[in-house]
């Protein structure tokens, strides 16, 4: 067998030497006699393996003790519904910025709970650009101002962080987190799915400023208020143990590779070699304005649709795997997260070179 | 490295060959160059594995085509809301048994959210026991009767399916399915957290007849949603897929032995054996009444709460493991779900002996 390179875009690929030590761990961890899986979330072993995992996550991320970290379940999706549970308190309104598909979600299910104000929205652009700030109808007296910095779908990347003033500015940073440095002080909360730079899926993590707790609204089921969760480290009820410890894994791994400095600079060779090529080829090409490229996930089409399986079914039989677009989008997508090396790169350009030689 | 005899409640033991087939696979699953935490939920690949589980649940569990199943996140304790926000429909009011300490946070939830009529406790008779259905104050118009079949921390368990007539029965399987056959068609609704006799924490399995979906209360967060889990086969959103996956080997291995009918004669003489030697024993004690033990966690008391420290020192150094009992019982309690092979109780029965020798 030889691991595949796996473009999906979540549940992405995870880097081989943690899924290696994941392995030689499975049955025994460290001489317990059990699988991490098998342990008590209350047990000395287990508890060490979370607070480790939550000390790393706040090296890498430069979270201070201003914030409380959270690890939930139910993915960003039920994020979608806990924010404004908790951070509406005494106010009615949200603001929310349209760029894309999941801006859209978080969108229609926070208006089941709140008012919502689209402050911007690049809906009319076919969402390949950010609104500039200076035109967002922001209001003052929102309870949050929410964003996805990473159009996961779209391939969009905000290369700015939003200028909220005192309303508390919230992220689903899923398919960004931990992909570059970030200045975590100007957030209010920031949640993000693992399955893209963290782990496997069944696992959210939520980063939330500390003064922010306690808001939940009365009715608020209390596996979804974010105040019972930080007064229980997480361990209200049993956690995703494995998931838990496995982004523990995850975290060792990014930081013996330089943290998020290192990470980021790795990510912008690997998305400037891609994007270049995409540019100077004239059958490729992303619909993106070149600043709000994301770094994460890279869309392009064939300049003949009718090519595309024969384009992925030749990448198939070259271990490039999950390069299909979304079908809201249609044509291919490049997830290259984290653990996605730069030999993947080069080994899909080289590929793309080579069928377009063949079909161009 | 050898594997201990694990009697944690939860999450609990997993049986050997499930995690030497994980380890096998988990760098690449059947020549796919992905490990399983890898695979787009959406893909083939995993859809497959998916379908699967759920079909050997089906097939293990006698689960008919009127009942949908359901593989959500959050663990019991989040169903503990989920219940009552989907099954009330236009009534007020729902009907709760009280056996211990888990239908008392069944109960408290849930009356954040109905009019709790708690129709019969066996509080006042330290939950030794479980009241007789003839005292029982049901409301024939409650919305469902809700109550726990096994009480995982005080040991007590169900010899009987309440009689509910046309009220939807509602149960938290969470420590006793599968380990035993049962009657599904007498259930509205079950649920069960995965990590004592189904896999690793993080998923929660809801077996739900289908008429009751299409119910929820209005601001329900999506996510909670049993008729949008239903519609979407519960990937509404990326669900717990590593966990789903090893359900589906547990699940596997349940049917390689026999399924639920041999699993219950062999936990029926685990239990026999157990629960003889304690009430054989001056030594040991369990003040369960007998028809209400559970076979699945059995708590039970030293002569002298003084050796309590001694006897588990002694247990771990023999790799028996996680036998102190939930601090609001005391004790030890051994959780014997269905991975927890009778050599471990023989183990267990023959550490007893011995210490009953050396310090009674």
């Amino acid at each position: 067998m030889s691991r595949a390179y796996n473009f999906c875009a979540g549940p992405a690929i995870l880097p081989t030497e943690v899924l290696q030590q994941a392995r030689e761990e499975m049955l025994d961890w460290r001489g317990t006699g059990m699988s991490v899986m098998e342990m008590s979330h209350r047990s000395g072993e287990f508890v060490a393996i979370a607070k480790e995992a939550e000390r790393d996550l706040r090296d890498l991320a430069g979270v201070s003790d201003d914030y409380a970290v959270l690890f939930m379940q139910g993915g960003a999706s039920s994020q979608f519904a806990t924010v404004p549970l908790n951070l509406l308190g005494d106010k009615s309104s949200a603001d929310y910025i349209n760029t894309g598909i999941w801006s859209k979600k978080a969108i229609a299910e926070a208006s089941r709970f709140a008012d919502v104000n689209v402050a911007a929205s690049s809906e009319a652009d076919g969402f390949t650009t950010v609104p500039d700030q200076s035109v967002w109808h922001t209001n003052p007296d929102a309870a949050y101002l929410h964003y996805t910095p990473n159009e996961t779908i779209g391939g969009l990347e905000y290369d700015f962080i939003p200028e909220s003033g005192s309303v508390p500015l919230v992220a689903d940073m899923s398919s960004t987190i931990l992909s570059r440095p970030l200045d975590i002080s100007r957030f209010g909360l920031i949640y993000a799915g693992a399955q893209k730079n963290i782990g496997p899926s069944g696992l959210v993590v939520v980063i939330i400023r500390k003064d922010l707790l306690g808001q939940a609204r009365a009715q608020t089921p209390t596996m979804l208020n974010y105040q019972v969760i930080a007064d229980n480290d997480s361990m209200y009820n049993t956690p995703a143990t494995y998931s838990w410890y496995l982004a523990g894994l995850v975290f060792k791994w990014l930081k013996a590779r330089g943290g998020v400095q290192a990470m980021g600079e790795i990510n912008r060779r690997k998305a400037d070699k891609l994007y270049g090529y995409i540019d100077a080829s004239d059958f490729y090409a992303n619909p993106i304005e070149p600043r709000f490229r994301s770094w994460m996930n890279v869309p392009f089409t064939l300049a003949d649709d009718s090519l595309n399986s024969a384009f992925l079914k030749g990448a198939e039989e070259r271990g490039l795997l999950n390069l299909k677009g979304h079908r809201t989008v249609g044509g291919m997508r490049a997830s290259i997260y984290n653990a996605m090396p730069e030999d993947g790169i080069d080994a899909l350009i080289d590929y793309m070179q080579t069928f377009e030689k063949e079909r161009a």
